[in-house]
């Protein structure tokens, strides 16, 4: 397991409590603490019927999200993120990568407080201040080069 | 929302029983439908102790998924898996796009049942037949072609 990779800044810390990685494998507490996994296409028609066919949920209506440039839709924990321009994140991503898994988000009380407590740290975000996202929720996003290639949003509850 | 992009094979079924797209806000429910999402990296080490904080749960000890050629590890609802080999899928993987996202996982009934299901209306799967995954679980891949870009696992509940 200990590959000598360098660890991320300032993680060190965060097994402290629990006393060290002792096996717990009962802590496989699934879809509890993840809001939704984001995927980004050209179009929601596409792989839209299955993924309601396999969750057994109904897509909700779309929504556009003028911060991001974005038009998103969820089929229950899975946001489908479609570029409504050509110079956005998203776009660009789907540009350079194909469509396909784009983030996943985590449920936060404070993203604000959490973007400085992290960022003191040594993680990277990808604004300097929380933004307008989905639902009208604050958020923020995590840099890939922090967290190992995975881009993370952060939601605020409210 | 209607691009003119063709939609997912035999997918057009699956909204019927609803009667259409009706718009159904509340029926975003997170989190319930979706057993896990998966990361492909090299390491766990550097991006583990900032999910283990983000989700508030402790990762599970390592499994080696002989089938795959992989071990894995649990965050919650974000499996962990690094490659045992350099010949395998998520080797691979790796080498083309870097760490990151790598599929999404439906908890199903019967994934053998449904496969033929799936596979009779043109939707194209990695193996012939169930493998076995994390776990012990029967498990199979929806080829990225066959779903808009996204790599999806069925998981057979147990």
């Amino acid at each position: 397991m200990n590959t000598g990779e360098p660890g991320s800044p300032g993680g060190a810390g965060a097994r402290d409590e629990a006393g060290g990685r002792a096996p717990r494998p009962n802590t496989r507490a699934k879809g509890r603490e993840l809001d939704h996994v984001a995927i980004a296409l050209r179009s929601f028609d596409g792989v839209l019927p299955l993924l309601e066919r396999l969750g057994g949920v109904a897509a909700t209506p779309p929504e556009r999200v003028e911060s991001q440039g974005v038009e998103v839709c969820f089929v229950g924990s899975v946001e489908l993120i479609r570029p409504l321009a050509g110079d956005n994140g998203v776009a660009r991503f789907i540009d350079r990568r194909g469509p396909g898994l784009h983030h996943i988000a985590y449920r936060v009380a404070d993203v604000g407080a959490l973007m400085k407590e992290l960022g003191a740290e040594g993680y990277r975000f990808t604004s300097e201040a929380p933004m307008t996202g989905a639902g009208g929720h604050r958020i923020a996003f995590m840099h890939p080069k922090s967290t190992g290639g995975v881009l993370v949003e952060l939601v605020e509850a409210h």
